[in-house]
């Protein structure tokens, strides 16, 4: 089995602002993003005008932009949610997005990584979520599948999502970052494996890649808490979607990846202070996991937006009861995929 | 939630002898066994004395022990089912054991690893089927939960069964090696993960740790392929009860980790002559891993010697017409079951 390679042009970078100057970000990541067609999306709610260093090939969206483009919509784009616009307005087949406190990782030789190239890597290749490989993901150099593998299963299917990882700042939850307000990670996994077929798993936004063709219409900023601030462990969108993205993965036998890339996560906030929030994030998922675990998708759902539409039906009869939270999640859902199909049918050019 | 520490004396440390002089392969082991106690099968397909070196707390059984101890059975403890007889003669709580041609392997930094030490503590620590952590094993020193995993889950389950993996020669099929006759397996990952629900793997013996009181009757020489040789490309006994283990973990909530502790295999054999034979094995996996990954047991099994039972029942209807090997399979699962019950009724003392 051929696995063409993934062509420079193929792919967006796409950003998310959340602060004013994305100068020493970008800088950071010039040697990775440099050959890449960015998109960078302003937090709608910051005020400031944005800082972008020269040399890069980039289309900046910005709050006039979702209002143009979009008309008038439920969906809230702010804060982490920003990056979502820019996976509707990209026309290309993959995105690579990573978090703006983010820097690029060292590997366990001590050499900058480039996590783009993984990432890219992680989807040329195939996934094998059927069968459980111990030696981790069977395409990579020097691996291959262990004594016992089927061989009828080896052809793997298409990855369609690459979940990468973090170090120092690990994407903990405000009580987990609370409680151990010095630990860091240094543990450097050289791996990537598949998350096998009906095994569900909390996507982290932070560092992610995915086929936007196949997978976009699953990746969106659905669950919404109230005080969903401005830190990460207040967040749950991505997980949220995530659960919805792995479901129709397991649905459409596409696959999906977690391990590396790593990137360097910064310091940022002061878990303590989220502490004194509810931790409403954290009672919703006692809900969504076995929600998620027992979603069955009918075989008449045959793309990501007929999933995602079987989904938010599924949500609203049987979570929409337990908290007005989750029948808010159904119609985002059901809005995103309007939006999904009505900016394809448009020219997203920013600044117009 | 506390893990109790597993003591010394609670572990018996399972070796085969498969070559007549296990000098070199104990004294290499020596700082990482000589605190526990050994269990030592001679092959019985082998003619010559065994040399042991002096040091070691162990116990020898030979062909005349396994006849005396067990009379008469259809069950074959020669090559490298040889193991499977000191899981039926231990007293103790949790076994490790590895085959005869690895040594201790270096991690990540050149250190030796103490590979009982690291099986030990899988054992230990709880395992996570139920919901995928991207941080690998969230109990190590230095992990933990990422945002978004449920904390009713963060308790986990009991682990009864750690596998490890090998360093330089990996654990490939013949076909496999002989393809990359020059490939050895460099990477060296650092993590253990729970294998998820559902997910099925194909176990290897060489490197394993398990709690022999509560999976030992799920791990047992049951298909044997014809011309099963001397050589771990060729075999297919533990890959069978391999999945036989992971469907009753599953069943009973007990949980299964992979990853660390790594061994070195050494050089061993010539996989060229080896794909002269036939690549029966390979054929059957076709047909093993549809079954195990259909298997449902009943909710009357709540042990595992009663869900040996139950599946070598649907092995003998669904697989036996399929091939002879799948019949004999499923009686050797119901005899090793009978065997268990009736060794651990005597006191199976060597040498007497």
């Amino acid at each position: 089995m051929s696995h063409p390679i993934i062509k420079d042009d193929e792919v967006d970078v796409v950003i998310l602002a959340t602060q004013p100057d994305l100068t020493s970000f970008l800088e950071e990541w010039r040697p990775m993003f440099s050959r890449y067609h960015l998109i960078i999306i302003k937090d709608p709610d910051m005020q400031k005008d944005l800082k972008i260093p020269e040399g890069f090939n980039h289309d900046l969206y910005m709050k006039s932009d979702m209002d143009r483009i979009l008309g008038s919509t439920s969906i809230r784009f702010s804060g982490y949610s920003c990056r979502y616009f820019g996976y509707l307005v990209s026309r290309k087949k993959y995105i690579v997005t990573v978090d703006d406190d983010c820097v690029p990782a060292k590997d366990g030789r001590g050499f900058l990584f480039d996590a783009v190239a993984q990432h890219i890597s992680n989807l040329r290749f195939p996934a094998t979520p059927f069968f459980f490989n111990t030696l981790y993901d069977p395409y990579q150099k020097g691996a291959d599948f262990v004594r016992g593998y089927p061989f009828s299963l080896r052809n793997g299917v298409k990855c369609v999502l690459s979940c990468g990882l973090w170090l120092n700042l690990a994407d903990y939850d405000a009580p987990t970052q609370a409680l151990k307000p010095d630990e860091r990670n240094s543990r450097y996994v050289d791996a990537v494996l598949t998350v096998p077929l009906k095994a569900m798993m909390p996507l982290s936004g932070i560092n992610i890649a995915f086929d936007r063709e196949v997978i976009g219409p699953a990746l969106f900023p659905g669950l919404r808490l109230a005080g969903e601030g401005k830190q990460r462990w207040e967040t749950i969108e991505d997980i949220w979607c995530g659960m919805c993205a792995k479901v129709v993965c397991d649905h459409l036998s596409l696959g999906v990846k977690s391990g590396t890339p790593y990137v360097w996560r910064k310091e940022t906030g002061n878990a303590i202070e989220t502490l004194k929030k509810e931790w409403q994030g954290m009672k919703l998922m006692e809900e969504v996991v076995p929600f998620f675990q027992s979603v069955k998708l009918p075989e008449t759902a045959v793309v990501a937006e007929d999933c995602v539409l079987e989904i938010a039906t599924m949500v609203k009869k049987r979570l929409g009861p337990v908290d007005p939270l989750f029948g808010q999640a159904a119609d985002a859902m059901v809005e995103w995929v309007r939006l999904w199909k009505a900016v394809a049918s448009v020219s997203p050019t920013p600044g117009v």
